[in-house]
C-alpha cells in the first residue's frame, strides 16, 4: 500500500517528529525512527521489525525503497512525502530520504544471553554524549565483543544521534542496559572478572590478563566510575599518561583497552 | 590597563568574532581566539603569546583574569566585555567568561624539530572533523608523542572547534601541517618508517615491530589513506575487524595503534 502524505499536521509525521526528538515518546509508544538505507538494513538483519517507511520521492523512489526490505516477510506499509516534510523529519544534512518505523527491542539485562563460555564484554557507566556511545558500538561491532552493556543510560539507545554516530552498529551489537547494581549481579553470576578503567590502584592494563571471561568498565571522561563499581571490580587498569592533560576522549581508551585484550586473546587473521 | 567595552559594534569584538568563525582572517591576522582558563593556560605553557583579554564580569573577575597570567612576563591588555558581548564571543554552552586573543605559531613542517632519536609520530592525513582532530591531539598528548603531523589540513588547526575538543593538547603537542609531499619527504629525509593504516597488502598491526623510529599514518574515514602515501609507506598495517560494519572512528583506531607501539617501547610505569 502507497500513501501520499502532504500534511505536516498529519497524525503520523506528528508522532514521528516527537519520537525523533523525545525519548520519553520513544519508550511510552515503544518504537523509533531510522534515517538511512544501511542503518534500515542493519536493522532488519539485526532482527528489528519494521512497521513503516517514508521516503522522499524526489531523493528516493518506491522501488528503491522497496528494493531494501524485499527479502523480509513482515507487512511494511509505505508513505510518500513530501521534501518539506522529509526535511522535517530527517537529522542528517547528507540524506537519502527514506525513513522507518521500527519497534523497540527490549534491552534489560535480565534477557541478555551470552552464548560464548569465555565472554568478552564492555561495560559503559553513563555514558554521556551520543557520539562517544556512537563510537564505543563501532569499537566493539570491530572486535565482536559478546555484548555491550550500558549501566544507568542518561538516554534511550534509540536515540537518532546514537543510530547515527553508531552507523547502526547498536542494531548488530548485543546491547543491554541496565541500572549499576543490576549490571553488578549479571556480571557476578557468570563469573565474569570486572576490568575497571580507573587510576587508584590500578595496575598497568598491558599486565593484566584478559584470556579468561573479561568485561572491560569504562565510566564518565568527567568523573570515571562511580565508587558503587570500583567496589566490586576484580582489579583496576590504568592507561599510562604522561602528558600534560590526565584524560583521554572515553571511546579512545576503550578501543586501546578492548584491543589489547584482542591481542592477547589472538587474533584469527 | 582595564578598559570596558559595551557595544557589538566596537572594532575589537567585530575582529574576535571573524576570528572565531573563519580560518581565513585567522591566517591573514596571524592570530586566534582561546576561551576557557585550562586553554589559556595550556596555551601559555606551550609558550604562545598572548596579547589581550577579554573577561566577562559575571563570571569572571579582573583578578581572576589576570592571575591566570601573573607569571607571564608579557604585555597583555585587559578588555571587561558585556554579558551580551561575551554570549557572542563564546562557542562553549558552558563558559568560564574569559577569551585571550593569542599570536599564530608557525605550524610548517620545515620548522619541525624532533629532539628524539628515535621518535613516535602520529600523521593523520585530511582529517576532516575538528572534533576527531581534538580526541587524536589528545591521545598523542597521553602517549607523549614526538610530534603530530596533519598532511593536507582542510582547516588550521587554530580552528575554536579543534581547540576545545582537543581540552587545549593543541598548544602542548608538537604539531606540524604541509602537504603530502612535504611530509613524506620530512619522513625520508629523517628516517623514520612510515606505518600506513590500510587493508591492502597490510599486516596484522601487532605483528609489526614499533620499536625503531615510527611514524603511524592514518587517513580519513571515508576514504582511507591516499595512493600517494601508500606508494611510500613502509609497511601497511590493519587492525582486523571482524564485525558487521568495516570502519572505526579515526580517532578510536590511531588511539589502538599507537598504543601497542607504546606497549612495545616498554612504558615507564
Amino acid at each position: 500500500m502507497q500513501n501520499k502524505i502532504q500534511s505536516l499536521q498529519n497524525n503520523k509525521i506528528k508522532l514521528l517528529l516527537q519520537l525523533k526528538e523525545k525519548s520519553k515518546v520513544r519508550k511510552k509508544e515503544k518504537c523509533f525512527i531510522i534515517e538511512g538505507k544501511r542503518e534500515i538494513s542493519l536493522a532488519l538483519e539485526g532482527g528489528y521489525t519494521i512497521t513503516q517507511i517514508y521516503y522522499c520521492h524526489d531523493i528516493c523512489t518506491y522501488e528503491q525503497a522497496s528494493k531494501l526490505t524485499s527479502n523480509i516477510h513482515q507487512h511494511i506499509d509505505f508513505f510518500e512525502v513530501t521534501t518539506e516534510i522529509y526535511q522535517k523529519l530527517a537529522y542528517r544534512s547528507t540524506t537519502e530520504g527514506i525513513i522507518a518505523l521500527a519497534k523497540y527491542k527490549s534491552t534489560t539485562i535480565e534477557n541478555l544471553l551470552i552464548p560464548n563460555k569465555n565472554p568478552l564484554i564492555l561495560v559503559a557507566e553513563a555514558p554521556e554524549k551520543p557520539g562517544n556511545i556512537g563510537a564505543l558500538l563501532r569499537t566493539a561491532d570491530a572486535a565482536q565483543l559478546d555484548a555491550v552493556i550500558i549501566a544507568n543510560p542518561k538516554t534511550d539507545i534509540y536515540n537518532p544521534n546514537i543510530i547515527r554516530s553508531s552507523v547502526g552498529c547498536v542494531f548488530t551489537n548485543n546491547v543491554a542496559t541496565g541500572t549499576m547494581t543490576e549490571v553488578i549481579q549479571f556480571l557476578k553470576s557468570h563469573n565474569i572478572n570486572m576490568y575497571g578503567a580507573a587510576l587508584d590502584s590500578s595496575t598497568n592494563y598491558t599486565r593484566q590478563d584478559y584470556t579468561k571471561p573479561s568485561a572491560i568498565i569504562v565510566g564518565t571522561e568527567a568523573t570515571g566510575l562511580s565508587d558503587y563499581i570500583l567496589a566490586h571490580t576484580t582489579q583496576n587498569i590504568k592507561i599510562p599518561m604522561n602528558g600534560v592533560i590526565d584524560s583521554m576522549n572515553v571511546s579512545v581508551a576503550a578501543g586501546i583497552l578492548i584491543f589489547e585484550a584482542k591481542r592477547q586473546r589472538g587474533f584469527d587473521d
